[in-house]
Formats: C-alpha cells, sequence, structure tokens
C-alpha cells in the first residue's frame, strides 16, 4: 500500500532543532520521501496530517510487558527487595494463558501511547511474541534466566523452538534475546552462557545491573567488585551489544568501563524512584560517553508504560542540582527514539524519519489546550505532552491506531480478559 | 438541578483507605447524599457512571494562569533567575486582552484536567477573574505586588475596584487576595501592606518563599536570617493564614517556625526541579506538622497545569533517600483535594465528598488500558491516571465538561484567540 500523510510538523529526530511543514510518503513498509511529493508517487489512502506532529514513534527499552496484571498491586514498599518479596509469590502462580492476555494489555498501552518497539524481559516469552504479532508490534523478546546454568540451557533451547514460529512470521520485527535476570539471581555460569549465546546468535545481552545500593553492596562484599567489574571480570560484557537496565549506582569507574564496550545503559526514572532505588546520574553518564536509551520498567512498577510521561520525567531529574551538565528536551527525545534504535543494532532501519527507513512513526494531534502555543516542539513533546495525545501509530508502514482507533487489537475484549484472569489468579 | 450520578466507584477522600461503589445525588450546588437514593429525591438529570471512579475534583494552589500564552517558550535556561530574565521583557508587553485571551486557555486545561479551584497570582488579575468566572471555575485571584509600597497601595485599590463585579456574580466561587511576589522583588513595607490588607479582609496571603539556593543565601546575606524568619521578623507572618509557594529550601528552624504558624506550603515539583531550584523534601516538612497543597506553577515553568502529572512526581520525589519519611499515595491526593480547601479556609465547603458540600467533583474514565486491572484506586490515581482520563467536571453543582465536551467555554475559539495573541505578541 502507498500511504501519504499531508501537510504535517514534522520532527525527524535527525539532527537538534530541525522541524519543518511537509508531508511524507509511505510505500509498503518504507519512508519514500519526505517534503513534497515526488512525480510518480500515486497514494492508495491519504491522512490529513493538518495540526498534527509526525515524528519517529517511540522505542521501550527496558520493560516486563505482562507486569500490567500486577499493576497498582502492592505498591507501597519501601524497597525493591520488598516489593520482590510480594510479586515473586504472584508470578509462580502465572499460567501462559495469563501472559498472553497480559501481554495484550501491554501492547495496547504501547500503541495508545505511542510506543512500537519494545526491550522485554519476563517468563513464557512466547506468549509476548503471540502478543506482539497480533499487536503488529516489534519487539525484542528476552529469555529471562535465572539461578542455575544447567535449568537455564534447557529453558534456552525449548523457548528457542517455542518461539521460532512467531520470529518467522514478523517480517523481522520480533527479534529473541538473552536475558539473565540479575546478579544476585544467576549464577556466574548462568550469566557466562548467556554472554555465549548472545555472541553465537549476534543478539542482545538484556539484564538488570547496579539497580540499587544494596546490589552494589553486596557484590563488592563477596567479590571486592561493583557489579560491572564483576560482569567484566567474568568475561560477560566483551565483544557483544549490551542493554544494561537501571544503572543507578555506578562509580566512575564503572562509567569508564561501560563506556570502552558496546552496551546501553537504559535509564527507568519513574520505577528507580518508586522502588526507592534512587535518581540515575544520566548526565554525567552521557559525559562520560555511554548511550542511553529510556524504558517504563514493568508497570507493576511505574504504574503504566507511557514514554511520555517518563521522557517528562527524566527531563525534569536531568535537572537536579549535583549533576554535570542539565538534560536538554532533544536529548531525551533521542533516549526515546534513535538510541532505542542503536541499542538494539536497528539504527540503519528505525529511530529516526528518514527516506529509505521502514515506517515507524506517530501522529500527536497538536489541537490541545496544554500544547497551545506550541512554541518550541522539542520542548512541547518532553514537557507537555501526553500519551493521550497519540492519535495515529504506524509500524513498518502498518496502521496499528488511526486517529485513537485500534486497527489491530481488540480493546473492550483485552480489557475484559485481564479484569478475569486477575481476579482469576488471585483466587488460585 | 437535581442530578443523580449512577453506579460509580466512589473515593470520598474522607479517610484513608475508603472507596465504595454507589450513587451520589446533587441538589443545586450541594452534595445532598451518598450512597442510595433517599425516597423523594427526584433527578431531573442522571449520568451513568458506571465504570467510573468518583472523587473530589482537584485544587491547582499556585499557578500563573495566564503564563499558558508563554509555554514552551526559552526552556533551556539553567536557573530561576536566567529564565525570569527572558520572561520579565514579554510580560511588559502584555494587555489586558491578552491576559483574558490566556486566562480562558488556562481554565480550559484546568477543567480538562479535573482542577476547580486555583489559586493565582499574575498582572490583570480582573482578566484572570472575567475567564474563572465564564469557565464556571473556582479562584483564588491573587493581586501581585512588586516593588515599593506607594504603587502597591494604588495598585490594590484600583484592582479590588476593577474585580468587584466578578467576585459579586461568582457566588461565592471567587475570592481576591493579596500575593506580594517574593523577597527579593517587594520591599519590608510592601510585605507589612500586603499583611496588614490580608488581616483586615481576613484572606490569604500567597507568596513565593525560599524556591532557590539563591534566594536563602542573599537572604543571610542582607538580612542575616533566612526568609522565612525576615518575613517573621518583620511580622507578616503572624496572625493570618497564608500559602507559601515552593519553600524548596527550609531549615530545621524555618520548619519550626512556620509549623507554629497559619501556614500551607505548596509544594510545586515538576516547576521545582525544571528551573533547576530543587527537590523540596515534603516529606519531612510532613513530619514537621506543617500542612502542604499541591500545585503546578505557570505553564511556562512547567509545561502544563495537569494536576494528574503533578501529583504523580510529588509522589516519585516523595521516594527520594534520604527523606525521613515516604508519601503514601493517599497523602498526595490529599494535597491535591482537601489540603487545598483548607489552605483557603474552604474545607467546610469543598475538598471531599460529603453530605452538605458544595458538590465540586470529577468522573474519571477507568475503562483504559493503563487503569487495568484497577486494583488499589489510591495507587491509580496518582501512579497511573492521566488528566485525559477526566471525563466529567463539575463545579457547585454545575457540568462545566460532560464526557469531555465543554459545557462553558469554546474550546476551538480560545486556542485560536492564544494563537493568534501569542503571534501578535512576539512581534511586539
Amino acid at each position: 500500500m502507498k500511504l501519504r500523510i499531508n501537510n504535517t510538523l514534522i520532527v525527524p529526530m535527525t539532527q537538534e532543532g530541525l522541524y519543518f511543514k511537509g508531508d511524507i510518503g509511505i510505500d509498503g513498509k518504507y519512508i519514500s520521501w519526505i517534503g513534497k511529493q515526488p512525480q510518480g508517487f500515486e497514494a492508495d489512502r491519504i491522512i490529513d496530517g493538518t495540526g498534527y506532529l509526525a515524528m519517529p514513534s517511540l522505542i521501550n527499552s527496558h520493560t516486563h510487558l505482562s507486569m500490567g496484571l500486577m499493576r497498582n498491586y502492592k505498591d507501597d514498599l519501601p524497597t525493591l527487595q520488598a516489593w520482590l518479596g510480594e510479586i515473586f509469590p504472584i508470578e509462580d502462580k502465572l499460567t501462559e494463558d495469563d501472559i498472553l492476555k497480559a501481554s495484550r494489555l501491554g501492547a495496547l498501552e504501547l500503541i495508545q501511547g505511542g510506543t512500537t518497539l519494545f526491550t522485554d524481559m519476563y517468563f513464557q516469552p512466547q506468549a509476548t511474541a503471540q502478543a506482539s504479532l497480533e499487536a503488529g508490534l516489534r519487539a525484542s523478546i528476552g529469555v529471562t534466566l535465572f539461578g542455575e546454568l544447567s535449568d537455564n540451557v534447557e529453558r534456552m533451547k525449548e523457548r528457542e523452538k517455542l518461539l521460532a514460529p512467531y520470529l518467522q512470521e514478523a517480517d523481522g520485527r520480533i527479534v529473541l534475546n538473552c536475558a539473565p535476570h540479575a546478579i544476585y539471581t544467576c549464577t556466574k555460569e548462568t550469566y557466562q552462557y548467556a554472554a555465549s549465546w548472545t555472541r553465537e546468535h549476534q543478539t542482545i545481552l538484556h539484564t538488570h545491573l547496579s539497580e540499587t545500593e544494596k546490589e552494589v553492596q553486596d557484590c563488592l562484599s563477596v567479590h571486592k567488585l561493583t557489579p560491572p567489574q564483576y560482569l567484566s571480570e567474568i568475561g560477560v560484557l566483551q565483544d557483544l551489544k549490551g542493554m544494561l537496565a537501571h544503572c543507578v549506582h555506578l562509580t566512575e569507574s564503572d562509567i569508564a568501563l561501560i563506556s570502552s564496550l558496546d552496551m546501553t545503559i537504559v535509564h527507568n526514572p519513574s520505577s528507580n524512584l518508586k522502588l526507592g532505588s534512587g535518581i540515575a546520574p544520566i548526565a554525567s553518564y552521557i559525559k562520560g560517553g555511554i548511550p542511553i536509551a529510556l524504558g517504563t520498567d514493568g508497570a507493576s512498577s511505574n504504574n503504566n508504560l507511557n514514554m511520555f510521561e517518563e521522557m517528562h520525567i527524566a527531563s525534569l531529574l536531568g535537572r537536579v542540582s549535583g549533576q554535570t551538565t542539565k538534560l536538554k528536551p532533544y536529548q531525551v527525545l533521542e533516549m526515546a527514539t534513535k538510541n532505542g534504535a542503536m541499542a538494539m543494532g536497528l539504527q540503519e532501519k528505525i529511530g529516526t524519519l528518514e527516506v529509505g527507513k521502514e515506517a515507524d512513526l506517530i501522529l500527536i494531534d497538536l489541537q490541545k489546550s496544554h500544547l497551545t502555543p506550541l512554541n518550541d516542539p522539542f520542548s512541547a513533546l518532553v514537557y507537555a505532552t501526553q500519551a493521550s495525545d497519540v492519535a495515529t501509530v504506524i509500524c513498518q508502514g502498518n496502521i496499528l491506531m488511526e486517529n485513537h482507533a485500534m486497527k489491530t487489537l481488540n480493546e473492550n475484549q483485552i480489557l475484559r480478559d485481564v479484569n478475569d484472569t486477575w481476579a482469576n489468579v488471585l483466587q488460585r
């Protein structure tokens, strides 16, 4: 299909300060032109973009999609550890079908908030892959490793088999990666296996790291090394691409170490505050040369998957005094778009609006009291835009939502199913 | 008119943890019953509240409503002082008509986000009063004092006269108070006059206080006193009710002083971060016995008037480590409802849903992916609800918005007028 979006305010995210009025042509999966329609392009469909802003769709680089099931549950606990003590027993009861229904809820919320790629880490990942395929989303599905090596080798093999049909059907939108949970839940051998598997399959290692002071202190007590030093020491961070979620507590030498590797830190500001983990000094990490992406974490520690709110909070926390530099709105937008693509090695395919890239983009309704006057679009996007301003979402050239109407998912059915599922889980 | 809201989830904000399904009856201005409809109440209109949550409408306790005109303008400045250096020259150019149009924009945004009372401080306050009257909102209109005493006595007299007709027409919804801007812009005599005027008229003194480290340091240099100590020393804080905006930097003795007076601190977390002022340790202030209300500050330093986002950010910042206690969602909801009413001396009239109080309430649409499952409604309201989930807004028994349709204001006209006005201001 050939699609034209007319007369819209384009924020391509290719250059700081760049925005302009124009049209966008999409041919099949690809952006075929931007600006003025060339001779010979006959659109099958036209979307009027007047009064809208077009930008790359957002990338949520660290989440646990199905945890929306535990939204607003056991919120008032003081630490990550206390909260996990409540969540783990619930997770033990979850079936693959529960996770499928919860993943559909997550996919719905992602699309409604303008996100088309998420990097996930959870149980029963084939159910999350199925929901992503149904939704038409991109997904980096992490097979979560916990505990001893022997269990994990089996788990990985089994998951590869279960996930294969979804990967095959998704036209490159779904990839599988290996996601050892954290240094306090996985053995050294499990991490080393995860690294070997990642190198062999040329994919991404996704893990939690240096999330809390306790994690850092425990690691120092046992290994006399910080968590990044420990993973480096056992050979897990070298010769592969990695996504390190949280990294709230890094030392100067951790920053130097990570910046020498092919790693992206995924900032999760809401979850870090909500679980009492602290504020990651992101501006210092950027100054240290580390690329930063943005994630919401799971909706049970956030409590939503709203990347606009996450950008706003990241930006505000980037101005806490004591940080060496301030985060600019454009930098925060990069974290939520092109840096997420780079972290996944997808920078040639998505993350900006450029001719030849795949068409992952959103239209934001600017006819809103809180976006009037618009003035600087970058400020508007980071400080004032709400997830609900996203009207239309396109992923790989397919329309997933148009003027707030879902095209791939049945919203009412998904909400009913999740309420039924959760009531059922609580009674088990 | 007699109005009934059917079968809704009621969060009355009278008690922590209390919520229940029921109906609400409104007779004229007042809530006449809650729970089950009594014999003899014949509703003229019924709103189906199935799938909605009813709660007291929100109170924005510190804003500069018309500053929405400067939204997303000159955002990337490092400090409050640098930003004011850009904003003051623009403000010098604003006419009363500009401020009327900007106030209508603010009124629209407040209603759309579920706020029905705001405490304001700005120039040409009669224009803001006019917009509030048109909108059907409650407003605490502050006459802003700047500079020397002589100018301010004249200004206050003139404003009282200009505002009188709006106060008279508003059936108690609009009140006038005296708002000396800050200790770095007003003389001692101006503050003393403001205090006398406030005592005489039995209203509220509204001022900025201890917003930045610079303000505190400058005050210590000149007066050898902290800003609250200075205002206390010159007799401004005694024998009156006051609202102290920001208070980011208080000492232990400031906390003891303020808690001994009839003062509410208004927390403005987004603005404090955005302008680099810091994080107010609100949990410590609460522990010290000071009541806390919540405000967005002006939309040019926020950049919206979204009290749901403000509650979320306040709650997350209340979990920054180093604070003595953590803020619970219910406490944050109190800040945005009953504490705002108390600060204004309106606790007998509004701030909770109780029989006999005036009917200021909102209905929130719960049929949303990010509110499913709902689990704890207090968590849901603070961590997950978006301003755009507010469907219906009632103030003093009048419907201001019903199922997202504006009843008192012309949305399209207001947005057009503001864009025209702002383009015009920039060319002056």
